[in-house]
């Protein structure tokens, strides 16, 4: 975005696939800003309104009401790539799709859309976290047609709104060299462990903390997806896969990661009711590790870890000293990520704050639809 | 920066004003960057070089030496911007100045700069914390030739590389409400307090720390241009101009936030040397206010904080509780800033890191640069 120059041959036409908790939220943040854009597309799984011919234009108001009120139809992503594909022809705005979903579909299609000259802004993480093929074919591909290929951004997708993947990107592309990325991902897992383990023996259950948490919202609604580890995984993959040396190093991504998983072997079937009323179960053993780390001046963090040189790329269950940032610094469900860099030196860069919510990850969105203005 | 599209058409023309410290490590940086640009034009107070007639270009690698046996010139940022200006009716290339100086003369010509079509990219602080006026003609002038008005980055005016320039533009422009900005912007006085305040009672000296800081290099020549918290009040000022509310709060910059200066008053006129060698008779007081500070569990830290709703902008030393994160996770001489907005709620984004140096001052300035590609 350019700061002080926006004539109207820089508005957006902006196409919104999915409409839950962040997608709303994005269009509300939308209608408020100083920046031409025109909503192109508005879709959820079964529904989609298109206002691409020109003449139609999107109801602020009661685009819920007339999206609820529309036909019924399938693959709604691809009928929004085939809307998008004449406004891309006619030129002189740029075209870009929102994807609000967490669809594997929606993510497959990123390909198709880029060759077709669409740009993609979103906090899917699925496209970058997954298969390496599918993520070489979104951030390698070649222009086939006349127009030139569309580009992505995707910072809601690790941290929501914290400025973490633009970091990143300014310390590679400016040519630092990255050493070690280490963080608090998860926004459940830093809230359970803040409670969980303060450096002191004993203290509430661990059961009682997944409760709490569970109870305030901030659990997936079958809390082991938390526990699983598997939405840290898909973070580290996202975050590997833009240090060159790292690229290729997880051909079948979060997968390959092989996060500590911290769902009791016995529950990892169970449906969420039975999975909660059987959790205290398996308090003692994670008590223990609390003790021990705490006999020894640490905490336990839940932490992902990628170190360079090694090639270690590790989502897992870690001790740090009670003085430490993750000790000290870390609150509620905040994320905290430490880039240890060549130019950074001994002390990293360090950037902490909310890493979920609705609000935040809209703004994460926002803030990628202004660089394409 | 659009990142998987890069074609020579996105090419920059790049004229560098100012090669000290932080310019010739950007001279550094940008011979290994994978993106496409030229040196246009490099400058010091006296001499100048210019690549811009289509047939000379950089010398790399012994620019250096081609630069000082150059013929002596004056006001070298006027001839730089006779020089641009034809490169700019050429069109093709965008062309930007990078002022890597901290003159006010350079400061004052941005208007022109950026009227001709060029744009600015640059760490000296000076053009956005003095006189209103000439801030408000750089960020709203009018286009007046035939040429789009260039626009301007000024990453590493505060923070050096830390993204805190761009944060806050995010957050403002996505529409979040900041309520209050807090942090410790001065890396020496980071580094003096962090050594001289631990939360307890004694210690090293003041005198001795500030003689220990200047013997490392983490001061000015005149370890008063620190102590007076003039640097700190220019980024308050820098900051608080980019949100709506206090825009026009300081007319004459960072003179109107007064901030608490630590020169004691006897010493205001003494050279460096004297500065450092009576600067013993002045520990005491301040003794005194660390030892107080310690008995309620304090520690002193100087700070500069930009409360929105009351429209207090403030340069001072304050207390702070030990265990506040200026306290348990701020070291050696780094930069801490916290935001405050409605969106981040009870706890702010907060962002860590070294804020000083000519490698991260540069990363930050070539990460302006990447935005402009
Ligand atoms: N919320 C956060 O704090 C946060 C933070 C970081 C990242 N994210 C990411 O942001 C994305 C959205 O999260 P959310 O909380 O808003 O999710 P959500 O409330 O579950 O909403 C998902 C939306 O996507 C639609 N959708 C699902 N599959 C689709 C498909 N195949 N085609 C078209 N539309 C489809 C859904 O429509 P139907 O209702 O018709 O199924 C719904 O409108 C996710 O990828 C999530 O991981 C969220
Ligand atoms: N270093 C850091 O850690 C840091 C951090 C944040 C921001 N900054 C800012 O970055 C800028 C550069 O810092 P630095 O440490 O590199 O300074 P420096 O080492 O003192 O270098 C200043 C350069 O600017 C040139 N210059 C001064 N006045 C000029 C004029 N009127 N016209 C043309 N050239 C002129 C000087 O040339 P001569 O030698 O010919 O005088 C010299 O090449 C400053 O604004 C500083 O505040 C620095």
């Amino acid at each position: 975005m350019n700061p002080n120059q926006l004539g109207p041959e820089r508005a957006l036409s902006v196409a919104v696939i999915g409409v839950g908790g962040v997608g709303k939220e994005l269009i509300e943040q939308l209608k408020d800003i100083p920046f031409p854009f025109q909503i192109a597309a508005v879709a959820k799984s079964n529904k989609m309104l298109l206002f691409t011919d020109g003449t139609t234009c999107f109801p602020v108001g009661q685009w819920q009401n007339a999206l609820i009120h529309s036909e019924s139809t399938k693959d709604t992503h691809l009928g929004v790539l085939d809307a998008l594909r004449p406004l891309v022809k006619a030129g002189g705005r740029k075209v870009v799709l929102v994807d609000n979903t967490s669809s594997q579909d929606v993510a497959n299609s990123y390909p198709d859309y880029l060759n077709a000259g669409v740009n993609i802004v979103t906090p899917n993480k699925k496209a970058f976290s997954g298969d390496l093929q599918l993520y070489k074919r979104i951030s390698q591909g070649e222009t086939t047609g006349g127009v030139p290929r569309g580009v992505f951004y995707n910072e809601s997708t690790v941290g929501a709104g914290l400025p973490i993947i633009s970091t990143l990107k300014d310390l590679i592309n400016t040519g630092d060299k990255v050493t070690k990325i280490e963080g608090v991902f998860s926004g459940t897992l830093s809230y359970i462990f803040n409670e969980y383990s303060k450096g002191q023996e004993g203290g509430p259950s661990f059961s009682s903390i997944v409760q709490v948490a569970k109870d305030n919202g901030y659990t997936e609604p079958h809390p082991g997806d938390d526990l699983n580890g598997a939405d840290v995984a898909r973070k580290l993959t996202i975050l590997s896969r833009m240090i060159p040396e790292l690229r290729d190093r997880l051909p079948n991504g979060h997968e390959d990661v092989k996060p500590t998983s911290l769902v009791p072997e016995a529950l990892k079937t169970a449906n969420a009711e039975e999975f909660m009323r059987r959790l205290p179960d398996f308090d003692s053993e994670l008590a223990k590790r609390r003790d021990e780390a705490a006999k020894r001046g640490n905490v336990l963090r839940y932490v992902g870890v990628i170190e360079v040189a090694s090639g270690k790329i590790e989502a897992k269950l870690e001790e740090y000293p009670k003085t430490h940032a993750f000790a000290t610094s870390l609150q509620g469900s905040d994320n905290i990520i430490m880039f240890h860099t060549e130019r950074y030196g001994a002390r990293p860069l360090l950037i902490q704050g909310a890493g979920a919510g609705n609000a935040v990850t809209a703004m994460g969105v926002m803030s990628d639809l202004l660089k394409l203005f």
